[in-house]
């Protein structure tokens, strides 16, 4: 039976769950893929911290070397996050022969044509199941499943923490703040939570799958991000009145030769299926052109469902290993139409639901309509809702389609009148 | 570039979408491929009917040898259906060193432990991604998106026409016969619609989900079978009235070393994702240890998602064409775990609706639920619709887990007493 040497780089949280499941799955693994899955080194900075699984001490190593110039391995899992020194160590292992595994989004969404070409020039490929979606596949069902496909658009709910929050807020009737404080203790967010809440991991994800699907390599500031931290209680109170729930959304869409890309807490039908995603659950809803709609769901992080799809890449790249003179490269590049310009945020157009706090006295409808109407923008429904404070009463409208830009330039000049306290404008989808 | 020629057996409507896509899509194939997919024969026992694609007639043939024995044709596609003569091509197929491609569940519910040991033994592969769930990536997602993963449970919307109909019933308020009709007309039905909507087609897919997921293979005889004929839009209606849906579902659960596989009508919460499951769609929801629960939706049939799943083996196998050296078959027997036995219907637990029309006089609640309880069926909620016909009510039950044979007995008494003129009995899951 052919023997696989693996190298792992980073035994944190998730390398943790890889050991793990190659040591107690290891026969499962052998049967299922007639291969054998040999963990023959663990890289760390910290080697001395004790882990809750048990490991020959002799296969531990600060030394990166130690994998990167064994011939022996044919395959390196790099779990240590952020960009450097993980570029580092996935050049020179892909230089030095190594097929590479990774989960990180970070650095595919910076450096990852780079990466990729440099994959194809040496021969040896880099995979990255983990780093969308956690368990769920999908990055090979978008490289392999549908692999005769052209993407029209893509809708991820990506990023657990944000969802977490959200469904706490709306199922528990608490406030943005209890809600991360909450998700701080279950384990679910960071204590500096600003990559998750304010949309750039979601950004990261997006950007993967934009790769892969549009064969367009985006960088973050080309995309719009908002991020959750501005959601209240109220609006996901009126958003359910109005038959809508509030999720954050990273948004890819393909018309003609146009790319947009965005992140935001987005309004969205609850009859849709991303409207029952809940939890720390992710979601990736997908256009295509010859199936059509497709969705898939699961875990979208943690130590176990992270590990599940780092061993499946590493699965995969073992029927490869050995196979360089039939390498075949997924092309990344321009593979999903010709894409002439990403559009601008201020080009894009979308419903809006639109709250004011406004001053309750005659006239506040009109005057507010009425700026709105100078926009071009179109309003769909205004309601006034109940007063609570003295004098100040919310007022939600839901618009028809409107500029992005002309809506920014109306709030700004809404925001200057006395009679407006306060406005949250929320973006809404029908996918 | 590497040149891959391509037999096609069965040029019906799946076979015409895969020509189509191979032919308008070949550019895009190769730029993500990195090879080149020619399609070098098709055999049909009818050449002379004019499709909707412009194939050039010298590739076309009624002689089946033309492919199995053209030494360049490196991957057959079997769209032939059915059993004979589908297997025997395949065989002939994969003795004569070609990877093979079917969509063919009956084929492979049946003889798959005999062809996937065949495709072994010569060292060349069967993919079937078309098989089930059209075209989801639901088959890859199993054997190598989840290949670490150990299977609890799978749930299955697998069937679109009765989906179809189901819908329909529960949303146009319509009988099933007229919801059949309607999916007969709208050609999401056959004119013989047995194998769909009494549950043969969700059960043969069962079965091949089963052969990934547990490692077992199932006759069918060994399933319970239950279609969706005897549904009517009463029990639909009591259905919603208890927040709850009907659907037909494929369930496959593993409990220590026994397996339990059965099709038939299931109430669910409509809070669960599989509720929201409409039309025409299907979904696989699956447990499993590792990643825990997954959701894959998506368009279960249709010429465009039926090749879509097709070419995406034809690619995956392309690669794996001259690599019979490393040929790494996956591992279908008792993979998922020793299975000691078969669980039978009559040993299965589940928690049950009844609907009685029963004649309304005092003491009919009472002698119902003292039948139920001499079988040990206890009682969740009781109620006694509205009267409709003179003298006749529904009486609705909803029963905690009961045996399967206390169940039948029990209904079996009592139907037999005066005061019962008809019972229905829908099993219910929490999934």
């Amino acid at each position: 039976m052919k023997k696989i040497n693996i190298g792992l780089v980073g035994f944190g949280t998730i390398g943790t769950g890889v050991v793990r499941a190659l040591k107690e799955r290891n026969s499962l693994l052998t049967k299922r893929s007639g291969m054998q899955l040999v963990l023959k080194r663990i890289c760390d900075k910290d080697i001395t911290q004790r882990k809750t699984v048990n490991v020959d001490r002799s296969i531990l190593t600060k030394n990166i070397d130690d994998i990167l110039n064994d011939k022996e391995i044919d395959i390196v899992i790099e779990l240590v996050g952020g960009i450097h020194p993980a570029k580092e160590i996935i050049s020179e292992a892909l230089k030095k022969g190594k097929h590479v595994v990774t989960a990180n989004k970070a650095l595919l969404a910076e450096c990852g044509l780079e990466l990729f070409r440099l994959s194809n020039s040496q021969k040896r490929d880099i995979y990255f199941e983990a780093s969308v979606g956690g368990g769920i596949p999908i990055i090979r069902s978008l490289k392999e499943g549908l692999v005769s496909n052209k993407f029209a658009a893509i809708y991820g709910i990506v990023n657990g923490t944000s969802n977490f929050i959200l469904t706490q807020m709306s199922q528990q009737g608490i406030s943005f703040k209890d809600a991360l404080r909450d998700a701080q203790k279950r384990g679910f967010a960071e204590k500096k939570p600003t990559l998750d809440i304010e949309g750039f991991d979601s950004a990261h994800k997006l950007i993967v799958l934009a790769q892969i699907a549009f064969g367009k390599f985006v960088k973050l500031s080309d995309i719009f991000v908002e991020g959750i931290s501005r959601i209240s209680l109220d609006d996901i109170k009126y958003a359910t009145e109005l038959g809508l729930v509030i999720k954050l959304l990273a948004i890819a869409k393909k018309q003609k030769d146009e790319l947009e890309l965005r992140v935001h807490p987005t309004m969205i039908s609850k009859q849709h299926l991303l409207a029952s995603v809940d939890g720390a659950f992710n979601a990736i809803h997908l256009s295509t052109d010859m199936v059509g709609d497709l969705l898939l769901y699961g875990p979208g992080a943690g130590q176990n469902p992270t590990a599940s799809a780092v061993i499946s890449d590493v699965v995969s790249l073992a029927e490869k290993v050995n196979s360089s003179s039939m390498f075949v490269p997924f092309n990344f590049e321009q593979t999903g139409g010709r894409i002439r310009r990403l559009r601008k945020i201020d080009q894009i157009s979308t419903r809006f639901y639109i709250r004011f706090m406004a001053i309750d006295k005659p006239g506040v409808l009109a005057k507010i309509s009425g700026v709105l109407g100078k926009y071009n923008i179109s309003i769909a429904s205004v309601s006034q809702k109940e007063r609570r404070r003295a004098k100040i009463v919310p007022v939600v409208i839901v618009t028809h389609e409107a500029k992005e830009r002309a809506m920014r330039l109306a709030l700004e000049r809404l925001n200057k009148l006395a009679i407006v306290r306060e406005s949250v404008a929320i973006r809404m989808e029908e996918t």
